[in-house]
């Protein structure tokens, strides 16, 4: 089968692209283990440290018809959408979150509508369709409610897979992700890019800003099992995503404050040392309005597992990516 | 002040006008009565029968950017976004749906976003944007479920009119219109045109048709009091819309069995006997899925009202529509 990953250069991206190549199989539309033979990373910077023949790295603009005319065809039987522009640009560059996040999604879902075969999509939505005032556990049948250019593409993204998928042009499965932390790498325009970077940088050795308030309270998940939700989200059958076509993914729920101490008590002080406190009302804005926590009974239901506490989350960071010192 | 009416050649489009014409007024963006100097009605069709020198009928494509461009200009100080394809020619025809029910309104707002001033848009919603499993009353942060594509492009139409609005390239109303009855005039491709039909038909003596069960429970809006409210919407502060941009409006909650059982207190047993009951599978799931009743606290706090009860709807029908027999 050929798989296709939207934003295959990314984060998220590459690190799903090293996990499926590992695998080797993914389920096919009738439920069946299937190899995987080609894996195309497309992105507008080529995907690279990628030697496995099976990979074919792409570089183009997912908002043109022609490049997507090519890119998705008869034998892509899967696609994991999760090219996007982020929340910070997405508000800073208007223009540039609808074209990426509306129009280069609706291009791919006419692509598949063109074609013959049904193709699974994974489309990857965000604590962002959120915002404004919310209950302290955020419900399945909670109305989105999106403060950010980008929370609404995301959310508008969600309504085209559900009517895309309940016509039967895409096997559609949205999953709204929690803020991915930690991340390894640089910065990102994300928002929440701090909730990477208080952990990350220290661990490091490296000076880092917190643009938030120590109460603020953020929905986490690892990059670790991000990758095994997505993957899980694909395999399962369609019938889970029939009438409820995006699913809240599992999280763990906690203030920056508590973050910080986890982060003194696996590192030690100096590491909380390296964290500047520097307001900054926009991130603050933006990401204090999302939720804290959702409920994740429909989560667990479906066979999703996520991160124990945030110390796992922090352990994890630091056996996947943290370079030996 | 120039006022744009798009859908202008409509049924609720050319009632507004006509309210508009004899109101003589509107409340500007500082809150100010200003006299109405000029009344576009734009429609695929010539909104035909008026001879007031303010009106001027327009007709082309919405979803042309030059028609669009020509349409609103500097001096458009408010729209109000009626033209929609409807609920089930939306789904016959997906394509058609998508092209005016969101490409259109996208271009619109494009539009009044190259201004200089920010135009008042009021934009109608529906019932449709819920669906499926609802809470006997929905309540206004009941999550939007549509499971139409109508539906799906109304709730993206709301998504983006609160962008547009937080960014301050409009000045954006939402109001979701229950289902309007009774309706003058012929069926329309609404999957809901059979709520004006069983009443319309058999006061005008003729033989109609209802497609669902006796126990589908509506939740109407008669076309007098709908008028009301798009022009009391208009006419409130923008701080109203501030933080929802979206209003579900008032509207009475009957079961059809009811609407039938009110017809004949009205008009007899004979009106009765002009309705035959036949089974229409699709209307059935699309209009059987919308609610039959929201709370109407935030609607009545803002001062709109509604109708009283469904004989209040059926006679104001018969005093604004019926030809005197």
């Amino acid at each position: 089968m050929k798989v296709l990953i939207t934003g295959g250069a990314g984060f998220l991206g590459r690190r799903l692209a090293r996990k499926l190549l590992q695998r080797g199989v993914l389920r096919n539309s009738t439920g069946e283990e299937e190899a995987i033979d080609r894996l195309v990373l497309f992105d507008v910077v080529k995907a690279d440290g990628f030697t496995d023949p099976r990979v074919l790295a792409v570089t183009g603009d997912l908002a043109d018809p022609l490049a997507i005319s090519d890119l998705v065809d008869t034998d892509t039987a899967s696609i994991f959408h999760l090219a996007a522009v982020v929340s910070s640009q997405a508000e800073a560059d208007f223009d540039l979150g609808m074209r990426v996040n509306i129009e280069a999604l609706r291009l791919l879902f006419e692509r598949c509508r063109q074609l013959e075969h049904r193709p699974k999509v994974l489309f990857a939505s965000s604590v962002a369709v959120y915002g404004g005032e919310l209950p302290e556990i955020v419900r399945d049948d909670t109305a989105l409610s999106p403060k950010s250019s980008y929370g609404v593409q995301k959310a508008i993204g969600e309504l085209l897979l559900s009517d895309y998928s309940r016509r039967g042009f895409i096997d559609g499965r949205g999953v709204r992700l929690p803020t991915i932390s930690v991340r390894p790498g640089k910065p990102n325009k994300a928002a929440s890019s701090f909730a990477s970077g208080i952990i990350r940088e220290p661990l490091n050795n490296e000076a880092t800003v917190c643009p938030v308030t120590a109460d603020t309270r953020l929905w986490l998940l690892s990059p670790r099992q991000a990758i095994e939700c997505l993957v899980w989200a694909h395999d399962l059958e369609s019938e889970a995503f029939a009438q409820h076509p995006v699913l809240n993914l599992p999280g763990v729920s906690v203030t920056v404050g508590e973050m910080v101490d986890t982060l003194g008590r696996v590192a030690g002080k100096p590491a909380i040392d390296k964290i500047r406190w520097e307001s900054d009302p926009v991130v603050q804005r933006i990401v204090g309005g999302w939720p804290g926590c959702w409920d994740m009974t429909r989560a667990h239901a479906l066979g999703f597992t996520g991160d124990q506490d945030f110390e796992g989350i922090v352990r994890a960071y630091m056996a996947d990516d943290l370079a030996p010192g």
